[in-house]
C-alpha cells in the first residue's frame, strides 16, 4: 500500500472506533489517508480503513514516530507519555494540557474553578470523613465521579442519596480516584462543539441538547430549545474553556442549564457523538473541522444546513440482532440519513445513528424515531 | 481483516479510482465495507480501502464469487462475460444489456433509434466510401467515434472537416470499430443523472450544464441555465432512456441542446463527473444512491441543497505539483469543498474537484475559480 502523500499530512489517529472512522473519511476527502493504531481487527474504522496497525494506546511512542501529527479518538491515553513525547518534539494535537484538563476531573475541576468558570461545588474524596463533611454544606444528593474514565467502559458517575450509600460506593471503588459534587438541578444538559486551531483560531457550533427519555440519553437536537441570551453566553463560555485548556482539535462543552444558570459539567477533547448530526447537519462536520484543526488548516463554516436536526442513537438490544437488516425499511423513510459502524452487536453497544434534517424539531424527531425503529424493531429506550 | 457484514450486502467495486473510492465512502456510511477489484495499489480507492484484490477486469468471474452483488467504476468490461456470468445466477448491476447500451456506441445508436430517441444521424464506418456517402448528405465536418472508449485512454472521437481529414483517421485507427455522425451545432452540453432500482423505480437530478471554456470541459453547474420546458423534456427522456436499457444504479445521459432541440450524445452507466457536485450539492450524493440501487435500497431524495452549486476538476499540470500543497490556501476560501483522489500528480489527469455551493453560479463559480487556482497554481485551462 502506497502512503506517500506530503509528509506535513501524515496524520496518525490514535484508536479505531466510529470516530476514528469517521475522522478517517473526512481526512480521505483531502487525499489523506490517515494512519490508525487499532486495539481490535474489528474496530470500527480498522474494518473500513487499510494498514491499520495494532497496538495498546502505550505503544503511541512508536507510532508517532511516523506520523506528523497525532490525534485522538478517546480517553483512554497516558497523559505523562504525551507531555514526554511533546518534550521531545513529536506534535501531538491535542497536546498534553487540554487532554489533562478534559481527562482528569479533579485536575479540570481545579482549573476550571480557579479561573472562575461556573464548576458545581466540589472536593477531592479521600475517605468517608471528607463525604459527610461535603454533605452536611451541600446536603445530599451527593454526586461521586471517578477523575479518570475507566478503560473498560465501568461506571464513572454515581447520584448517592445518603451516608450509607456513599460509603458503599467508596467501599467499591478503592482503587480509584474519585471527587464528589453538589448535585445540580438540571434543567437541559447542553452540548457546546468548538473547533480550535494552534494558535487560537477558533469556531463555535450552535448550541446542541442532550434529549432524554425516562432520564436516559437518546439522542440530540440542534437548535437547543433555550432563548437566545442563554445559547450566547454558553458559546461564549465553551469558547472561553478551549482557550483556557489550549484545545486544539474539536472541544465538546457539556453543559448543565440549571435554575440558577450554566455550569460546566464535562469536557471532551475529541470529536463527539453530540456532533455526529453536524455530519449533514452543518456547512462542515465536526470530523473535517477535527481534521483541518489539528493539521492546523483553516476551519471551516459551522452554520446549521436545517431549521431542525435531530440525532438518534442506534444502540444494540438483548436480541443481538444486526440493525443492517432494517436497513432498506429505514431508508424508506425520506430524509433520514443512516450510519452504521459496522460493529458487532451486543447489548448496549452504540452500532450506529439516525440523523434527520427537518423544518422543526418535532418532525426531524419523529422521522429519526421510525427510522431507529426500523433499525432496531423497537424504540431504544 | 474481518468482513462478515450480512451477506445481502456483499458489494463489489470493479476498479479502484476516484469513483470507486466514492462509492467506498458512500458504502461505509451503511455499515458495508465493499470488496475492490483494484489494478494497480496506487489507485485512488485502493490507497482508502482495506483488502483490495488486484487483477484485471477479465478475473470478474473469481471476483464475482466472493460477492453477492457487483458494480463497476468505469466501462472497460468484457460485456459477453458479463452475460456469461448473469446467465449463470450472479448479480450482475447494471446488467449486460445497460452496459452494452453504454459501451458499444454503435449498438447504443442503434437502439436508441429504433425506439425514437433523439440521436445524430449516423453510421458505421466500414470504409472511405461510407464516410463520402455520408458527408455528401450530411455535409463536412462530420464527427467519427470509436464504438468502444479506449483501455489506455486514447482519444475516441474526431471532428473530421474534409475528406482528407477523414481518411486520415480511418488509417490510423484500422484496428478500431468507428461510426459517423452529424455534426451538431450545439448550443450547450447538459448531464442529466438518472438512478434506478432493479424493476423501475427511479429519481431524477436537477439538470446539470457542463461549463467549457475555450472549448475544453472544466466543470459542470446546476441548475442549467436553461427555460424550465427544456429542463422537463431533458428529465422526462433521461428517464425513458434508463427504462429502455433497463439501467441499475446511476445512469449519466449526456445530452446536447442544439438550435433544433435535445440530441443524445452519450450514456455512461456509472456514477459520471458531473454528479460530484451531488456529493455536498444534494440531498443524496450519486455515489450513495448508486450503492442504495445496486443493493435494491430505497432511493433518497435527489433536489438541490443550494442554489446553485458549481464543481470545477482539478487537473494534474506539466510541473507535476501535488495540490495537496495548496490545501491551506484552498481551504481558505470559505465555502468550498476541496476533494483530493490521493493520486499521483501527472499531467493532465484528474486529481480532485471542487464544489461550490452559493446563492448564485456566478459567485459559486468564482469561489470555485479561487480554490482551484490555490491548489494548482493557475486556472487549470
Amino acid at each position: 500500500m502506497n502512503n506517500d502523500f506530503p509528509a506535513i499530512y501524515r496524520l496518525g489517529i490514535v484508536g479505531a472506533g466510529q470516530i476514528a472512522r469517521m475522522m478517517h473519511q473526512a481526512s480521505l476527502q483531502f487525499g489523506i489517508t490517515p494512519h490508525l493504531l487499532a486495539e481490535e481487527s474489528d474496530d470500527s474504522a480498522a474494518l473500513a480503513a487499510p494498514d491499520a496497525v495494532y497496538g495498546h494506546p502505550d505503544s503511541l511512542s512508536t507510532f508517532a514516530e511516523v506520523c506528523e501529527v497525532v490525534t485522538f479518538e478517546h480517553e483512554r491515553i497516558d497523559i505523562g507519555l504525551v507531555e514526554r513525547l511533546q518534550a521531545s518534539g513529536f506534535v501531538i494535537r491535542p497536546g498534553a494540557k487540554t487532554l489533562r484538563a478534559a481527562n482528569d476531573k479533579a485536575y479540570q475541576r481545579r482549573v476550571l474553578l480557579n479561573r472562575g468558570f461556573p464548576v458545581p461545588a466540589f472536593a477531592e474524596v479521600r475517605g468517608p470523613d471528607d463525604l459527610i463533611d461535603f454533605a452536611s454544606v451541600f446536603d445530599w444528593p451527593v454526586v461521586l465521579k471517578a477523575t479518570r474514565a475507566s478503560a473498560q467502559g465501568h461506571r464513572d458517575v454515581w447520584i448517592v442519596g445518603n451516608q450509607s450509600e456513599g460509603i458503599r460506593v467508596l467501599n467499591e471503588q478503592l482503587d480509584r480516584q474519585l471527587i464528589m459534587e453538589s448535585f445540580q438541578n438540571i434543567v437541559k444538559e447542553l452540548v457546546v462543539l468548538v473547533v480550535r486551531r494552534p494558535g487560537g483560531n477558533a469556531r463555535c457550533y450552535p448550541v446542541i441538547e442532550q434529549v432524554n427519555v425516562d432520564g436516559i440519553a437518546h439522542g440530540y437536537q440542534t437548535p437547543a430549545s433555550i432563548g437566545h441570551g442563554i445559547a450566547t453566553e454558553a458559546r461564549a463560555l465553551a469558547l472561553r474553556v478551549a482557550d483556557e485548556v489550549d484545545a486544539v482539535g474539536m472541544l465538546a462543552v457539556e453543559l448543565f442549564l440549571t435554575s440558577t444558570g450554566l455550569v460546566i459539567n464535562e469536557l471532551a477533547a475529541r470529536p463527539h457523538n453530540a456532533g455526529h448530526l453536524t455530519i449533514e447537519g452543518s456547512a462542515t462536520s465536526q470530523f473535517e473541522n477535527h481534521v483541518r484543526a489539528v493539521l492546523d488548516l483553516p476551519l471551516g463554516p459551522t452554520w446549521s444546513r436545517a431549521p431542525a436536526v435531530v440525532t438518534h442513537n442506534i444502540i444494540g438490544g438483548r436480541d443481538h440482532a444486526d440493525p443492517i437488516l432494517g436497513l432498506a425499511d429505514a431508508l424508506a423513510i425520506e430524509g433520514v440519513h443512516v450510519h452504521l459502524y459496522g460493529k458487532r452487536p451486543s447489548l448496549g453497544s452504540k452500532l450506529g445513528h439516525i440523523t434527520a434534517l427537518a423544518d422543526d424539531l418535532e418532525l426531524a424527531d419523529e422521522m429519526a424515531g421510525r427510522a431507529v425503529a426500523a433499525l432496531v424493531g423497537r424504540r431504544p429506550w
